[in-house]
């Protein structure tokens, strides 16, 4: 189904082989998702993609499971179907409950909605909203 | 630069203006930003749209600054400056520190980046990841 | 503001006035918009793309009204700001009253909504919904 | 394939079998699509979805079959596959026949291609195609 | 899957059956792919669609393979799965590397972040890039 | 218009100072534009932007004028104004002709209209287009 072939552990070149292993470490499972095997081709662009997005998920301002969640968000915005199912997975992996999904899945739902509107009516932004 | 003059007080239909009332109540403050002022010419629309807004952003299983930063992170996907601008500011009355919206930030840039990944690629979905 | 400058009349290539005068005929105004301004750099885009527009907008199995408010509501969905004004003024133009553009704003805010939540959910399609 | 399970009558929530009775008298049919079974997780969120879809999609002033027409081009622009099946079907079922069907495919087609070109461009827009 | 029976060549209308086989002789084979089967109820949309595609997509200022790259960047962005694969095959068929595959990877998800950052910050455009 | 102020040399942290520096020695010019300013109030973020993004574009297996069209083709397809026009800017600057502009808009029309065609008939992918 996919545009290239998802590597196995035997055929992903070293390099990337390297950086399963590191997800494997990180994760504390032995279970690879598709979306790394698929990005093995190309060792280079797998690692800065799971350096970056370690960095970027790991402990900081915010609560790791609101990251989840804003990661949730923007792949339903942008219709990224895999996106969706991994990070849903990731969510609850994180403690989401399903009330608090359900209500994820309103606010998802309104701000579609008034972006819509917003988009159509081509409001003018209020001074006092801008900043720079 | 809308596509629909934007009412103020005085050329708003009694119904809107009633919800104008609504919204400066909820918020403790005279002023009624321009999307509600371009909404006006449908009172219908206005209170639907304003009042399943209060529902959904009220009290719940998510803290209010998370839900006004998914809000945010969607109307990004949206492209939606209008969403974008008021948002952000609506984040920053909640309490998001600018540390807070830096973190927000690379996490959108994230997410932005693998959903295109994964587009690209048309990485099928792992097993463990459906529920239904 | 633009990518590129809009050509006058008398910058634009002869190809591309001669297409300013058959959009000037067909409309019955001397008013040449700024979208074609902008394409006028490529006779052979321009051309191709009014020659197919007129032949998409013009009498068929739809009111022309409603392919207008069909083009609005897909250039909401995809966030052209340009295309969201030139199309509402087209359908001004083409006898869209009040009520009808708000009632066309509340489908457009519905179905961002329910898109999002069918997107959010990953909704498998019901058999009986495919044809081929 | 879902996110969440899609729920049986059995399985929902009264509040949510509620809906799903609701469902069924107005469309009188005795089948409850995908959509609605994965919200009844949610009877607030499937209640306010419902009934605010079923005041939408009413009487008004724009024919039932041509607001179902917007939807499904609202659904295409968003690039959500369950939308776009589902708004086909209860567009055929409302009457639209396939040159009307075919003639609306030409309209978005025309739309996403000049909607492209104006964002590419970034044409400013004409003073005369703003009102507020 | 689809949402319109896919036409064999004996179902196909015989204008459609003529733009299948101007299809079969420009690209030396015997398949026509699944898209323009699906476009086949509507011959003037084929035959259109088909036309434009040739005159576009053939020899000029940009190489072909470049073209191609354009094509699958822009399908990605769009969240068409159906295009992501036949444009991947394509720009494959037309000499693409895997080494230029994963670079074009790598583009398009770069671009995907900064093009959120971007809207995210509302960055204003600076007055060097205006052109018009 | 921005939602973070513009951080000029002054205004800016020492860290993101640096990589003002680093951009102006790479591009060999004083000019620091708007997107390097906002992100630099996160000098983590601005790092780590600027150096993936200089590797990215950097040499490699395709040329450095078909990256920068690509970038531009995606920022059209997700809507990003300040990204069409500083990407346009870059692309003119590495060499991109006005015949070259031209057409690859001509490609960017093509394959958007393509894409909403094959959304809308939910066109099943064909299975000589997947590899994995």
């Amino acid at each position: 189904m996919a545009t290239v072939p998802l590597l196995s552990d035997e055929e992903a070149p070293a390099e990337s082989r390297a950086v399963f292993e590191a997800i494997r470490a990180a994760r504390g499972t032995d279970y690879v998702n598709n979306f790394w095997r698929a990005l093995a081709h190309d060792p280079a662009l797998l690692r800065a993609t799971w350096e970056r997005l370690s960095a970027v998920m790991g402990p900081g301002a915010l609560d790791p499971l609101v990251k989840e969640m804003v990661y949730l968000a923007i792949s339903t915005a942008n219709g990224c179907s895999y996106c969706v199912h991994s990070h849903t997975a990731a969510a609850r992996a994180k403690g989401m409950t399903s009330a608090q999904h359900a209500e994820l899945l309103a606010v998802i739902a309104m701000a579609s909605q008034t972006n819509a509107l917003a988009t159509a009516l081509a409001v003018p932004v209020d001074a006092r909203f801008m900043e720079g």
